[in-house]
């Protein structure tokens, strides 16, 4: 029993590594985004029942290759150390409930939806791409912070001060805080100022103030990732080339120490000649 | 009583030191600003009450931090040497002015918005970064004066000959030069030319000569800050590091000259090992 | 007859190489574009005999241009190498179809539009520019998927949800994906927003998400862009000039090797020297 | 007499070079210009004759100032060798220019704007900021073209198909430019895309297409300037400082090889011994 585990362990091993399987595997999800879109058109009922068991296969076949993914691992536990694994175990899981109520279909059709994101998991590419990207968020931290706070802040100020001009825009904090948003990305925002200019005509200050604020924070924000990414960059280049100028200029540094000595040598030995002659 | 003074000030600048106390007037702050955003929303008066109540509590709870800071200092005078802390003083002295009119009941509130702002002087990281963020602002100095005339002298123009077809956008100088801010960002900036073209065909060319000017200037202004604040980074990170490139090259300078020292006298023992010989 | 052959495939490299030729050929070019942009413009039926004619003109100096160009080849095959000049037979060769049907008329207009992509296939500065774009897309192939996979899941979500709101915008996922790129591009994105907000109070999330989302990734792909296109140039650079702070460390490194030698080699004569001696 | 007149000249090149004439210059300049921004309010008849009084003095100080700093120059046709002169003296001379009918109010207006203009001639650091920008214009000529071939193509085929649609966007090929740069602007653009929409259901191709080239295009533009600026501004820095590690390297390049010389010499020397005692 043990021996013939392990000799499945292996087929399905084999099996994942196959650069085949995986180009099928890449096909299906393809496949079961374009489903998703198709079920956004508007279908005659037939239509709409082939593409229920299209769904069915495609569920069953990610039921399939998750199975298989989870036997080529020597120990099973391992196959949930993989943050990633973990996300296709719960969409696929996620997509076998049983949907009977009429409430439950939008949630599991979004369910079906996620399954594109395995496009990302699938393709090393992708995730590189994605892990720089995540990894870039946290050096923001702060900026983001002080952006809040700006954001915070005139919210504030725009819902004490204009909720009595227009409340659908700047009723309490949060519908503030979107409006401002707005102004932010330059929506629209000068209908926001002109309807409170008729009750306070220096209510421009209040925006141009705010973007003037944004902007200038939002630029350093931009500025900081560029820098960031380029250190990494040319960090990660010098390691990884041993060569250039760089790693030219350590080793001439270290081999002129050497010279150095060298020529001590030299002179002491020509001083003890020098000295001998005498 | 000097030292009995003398105590309480090492008791309160141990309390100011405390990191519990200070993640505590974080919290503060941050109750703070929930409590405007709350206000914000339309509530029962029972519970105006209670957020009235609360106000007073934080309000009279600042107090005693800044006067725990106060006393914290060996001389007072101190205190009032850093920027933030006079900006806390005049948050903390001006919501203690009690409020009876309704007239000022817009100014108290607006104050109250303001103490979120001392989130940015109790988190170090905030203060860097805005510090870093004023720094940079007299570098643009010319930029923006420049910009300003750009702006200025369209807004001459467009206020003379516009005037008569929507005095709401050009009336004067002042609202010309909202309605260009307006052009700039790209806000229904073609509703404010097309008007102007009914009566003018040919605008279109005072519109377009100023987008091209400001998003081309603006543009120079941003790259100008790129620049700086790269050309700021890397010199403080040699000087940080005594290590890296520019590190090794110095070195190499001073060592090399060195070396062409010892060579010369070395030519010269030669010489006259020559000449004793001879 | 060979012979004659040969000395009019001499006279038609002689002529293709004239400075003056290519001058022409520009300026023909760029009357065939004035002559499309004249089209446009309503006119009597007079002026517009005489711009058939021109465009006759035009059409047949083309035909010329490209056989003197194939005649010019030593090989005829060795025209249709180059991708210029396919698209200039393609371009040539289309505008010879007559045309009779009033159908036909458009598509034989738009052929003409593109006659004025032949400036770019003839001044060699903006192929070079063109060509330098064209390289620059692969690089970004990996982001522009990612950012596709971002649309394609909010479209699916947007057409699931808000389709009951408006079938306008988000009828099926194709108009989902138009209608997100119109929010991807601030415009108007908050009509959109507040269309469904009313339905789904929460749905200024499904936009807020989207928007950082596809402005983070966008950015990252510019920023990209910038370092490929640096790191690119510094290295031409270097390879160009063969001079510089580069080209000196690397000469300096091979010279020092050299030093190196000489100085080892004097040593040992010394040593010799004293062992003489004694 | 030319004593006379050399002693004027003397005397104006003294006032000339005067840091409180200078400051006084440029506090007219501002006046002036705050005098046409208050010529854009509506004023009353008595106030607009003091403005009147004050614009006839602001015109007779700029003649006297010109006067005076053409009479500095030691041969009075290096006046008229420095760009800005020339645009000054234009700017004078206009303005002296009586205006009797209402028709020419409106242009004499406009050349009292231009005077503001008069500060970037006279503060250095604008004049330099202002040849900075003309320089970089050049570089972009080539990708300007690309673009106005871009917007040309688009616009015939605009003007060709959608002229049905709305002929007040797409009436000709100027209009369609115009449309264009709109839809660049992302101004409205969904807009002009649902109008023809309607007709031409794929237009969005159209669209979609002309704002990827165009936003492509403008990248690699921002990003061209920035490397040219970025390049020439280090240059600059290296010529200017004659220090750093550009410096640094270049030193010990050429000491070097006079330290190899050097050791040439030694070792013949030791050769000669070694020879010498055979």
């Amino acid at each position: 029993m043990t021996l013939n585990w392990s000799r499945l362990q292996d087929r399905m091993e084999h099996l994942r590594a196959n650069k085949l399987f995986e180009t099928f595997v890449i096909a299906v999800i393809i496949a079961s985004a374009l489903l998703i879109g198709a079920k956004t058109y508007e279908q005659s009922s037939r239509f709409d029942q082939w593409i229920n068991w299209l769904d069915l296969g495609v569920t069953l076949f990610f039921l399939f290759e998750i199975m298989v993914r989870m036997a080529a691992e020597k120990r099973f536990i391992n196959f949930f150390k993989q943050g990633w694994n973990i996300f296709d175990f719960v969409i696929v899981v996620a997509s076998l409930v049983p949907i009977n109520e009429s409430e439950m279909v939008l949630i599991a059709r979004l369910l079906r939806v996620f399954r594109v994101l395995r496009l990302v998991s699938l393709i090393p590419e992708l995730r590189v791409l994605l892990a720089a990207l995540v990894k870039s968020i946290p050096r923001m931290g702060y900026v983001a912070l002080l952006m809040f706070i700006i954001f915070y802040i005139y919210a504030a100020i725009g819902s004490f001060m204009f909720n009595s001009v227009d409340p659908v825009l700047w009723g309490n904090i949060t519908i503030s805080m979107l409006t401002l948003f707005r102004v932010a990305t330059f929506e629209d925002w000068t209908d926001v100022m002109y309807a409170t200019m008729v009750d306070y005509p220096y209510s421009w200050i209040f925006y141009l103030t705010f973007i003037f604020l944004t902007a200038f924070v939002f630029l350093n924000m931009m500025i900081g990732i560029v820098l960031d990414v380029m250190q990494k960059e040319s960090e990660a280049q010098q390691l990884e080339s041993g060569e250039g100028e760089a790693a030219d200029v350590h080793w001439m540094r270290e081999h002129m120490a050497q010279m150095s000595e060298q020529l001590h040598r030299i002179e002491r030995q020509l001083e003890q000649q020098q000295g001998g002659k005498e």
